[in-house]
């Protein structure tokens, strides 16, 4: 059962939790490429047999779609609670939105590295993660369309000032090492502020 | 021989001269990543025999290497001519090297997508490649700094900044279409907007 927005906490630091032979799959994935591992590397890693392996996971691919799976779970549910906990304000909605994902791509910056390597999924294996992706993009979209109506945002173009959003936090997986200096909430609260200005926000907005 | 700034004009469409077996390589591994493509496929694609492929290149490592130096090559000259034809202001340095930057990645989106395949490079090809995505972060550093000191920007994490204007615009590799509704100069315009308000200028500055 997928919860339901209203029960979510979406500020919670929630721990990846991965199998074994996810957790490796991930760092082969990253380190080598999904065609540059094999799954008798992956499953030398793991330290099981390839069979062991092919009981838990039909094949590499399955594994892959596992991994991406694992990447993007609960982001939109724990999306669509920040939003909803916003009120009607769109300048909270959006607030809320970006520190979200934010907190979502610091809590496993590694798996959401791996986004791009969706293309070597078949058309099936494909469908349900770029779901996903659409439907948060849609969610942000929204958001942006109602500031932009009621005249909060400056965005002239919301399909663009969408796609610069997700863009500039999605490149956050690129860099960033949960040890390093700058934690979670610091992180959120500087692309909240980058965010704001995107769409159009002055700095001075009297936020509730 | 490198051009100097002064002689480039950094606004004029630069097509992508690539030899036949790098048009074909570029294409490769982005439809099946370094690892997924073979010297043997790649040799069959650009209609040739190993032998003539090795003749050209010393190793699939040699050809990745000489695929990311296209989709990079020009853009720190071209990207200090943009600033260096800005003059003094800062609003007008970031305006420039933003849409310089803006029309490379779109004169060549698909090359640029390819950056995060460097992590297959060994250490002696990576060098390179990362020296010049380095020098061109320093650039971008240094543009916001000098505004930050200048009191025209609003960014209390110079480091921030940068990576979210990098990271936003890299982005724009993942989905953009030169042959869509969008072409580089609108692009351009789009996120010189978004990059001034990541910077802190207010919408209503008066541009030079």
């Amino acid at each position: 059962m997928t919860a339901t927005p209203d029960s979510i906490d979406w500020r919670e630091q929630r721990p990846v939790e991965l199998t074994e032979i996810l957790r490796h799959a991930c760092d082969c994935f990253y380190e080598n490429g999904f065609h540059g591992t094999s799954v008798r590397d992956l499953a030398s890693r793991v330290g099981v047999t390839v069979p062991a392996l092919y009981y838990h996971h039909a094949n590499k691919e399955a594994i892959l779609a596992a991994v991406l799976a694992a990447g993007i779970a609960d982001l939109l549910p724990y999306s669509q609670a920040a939003v909803a906990d916003a009120g009607d304000d769109p300048v909270a909605q959006l607030t809320h939105l970006v520190e979200c994902i934010v907190r979502h791509v610091a809590s496993r910056s590694r798996l959401v590295a791996l986004d791009a390597e969706y293309r070597y999924l078949g058309p099936e294996a494909r469908a349900p993660y770029l779901e996903k992706r659409r439907a948060l993009a849609e969610l942000m979209r929204s958001v942006i369309q109602r500031g932009a109506d009621q005249g909060v945002f400056v965005a002239d173009d919301v399909t663009e000032t969408t796609r610069a959003l997700l863009g500039m936090l999605q490149a956050i997986a690129r860099w960033y090492d949960v040890t390093g200096p700058l934690g979670p909430a610091d992180l959120a609260a500087r692309y909240v502020g980058f965010s704001l200005a995107i769409a159009g926000v002055p700095r001075s907005y009297d936020r509730k």
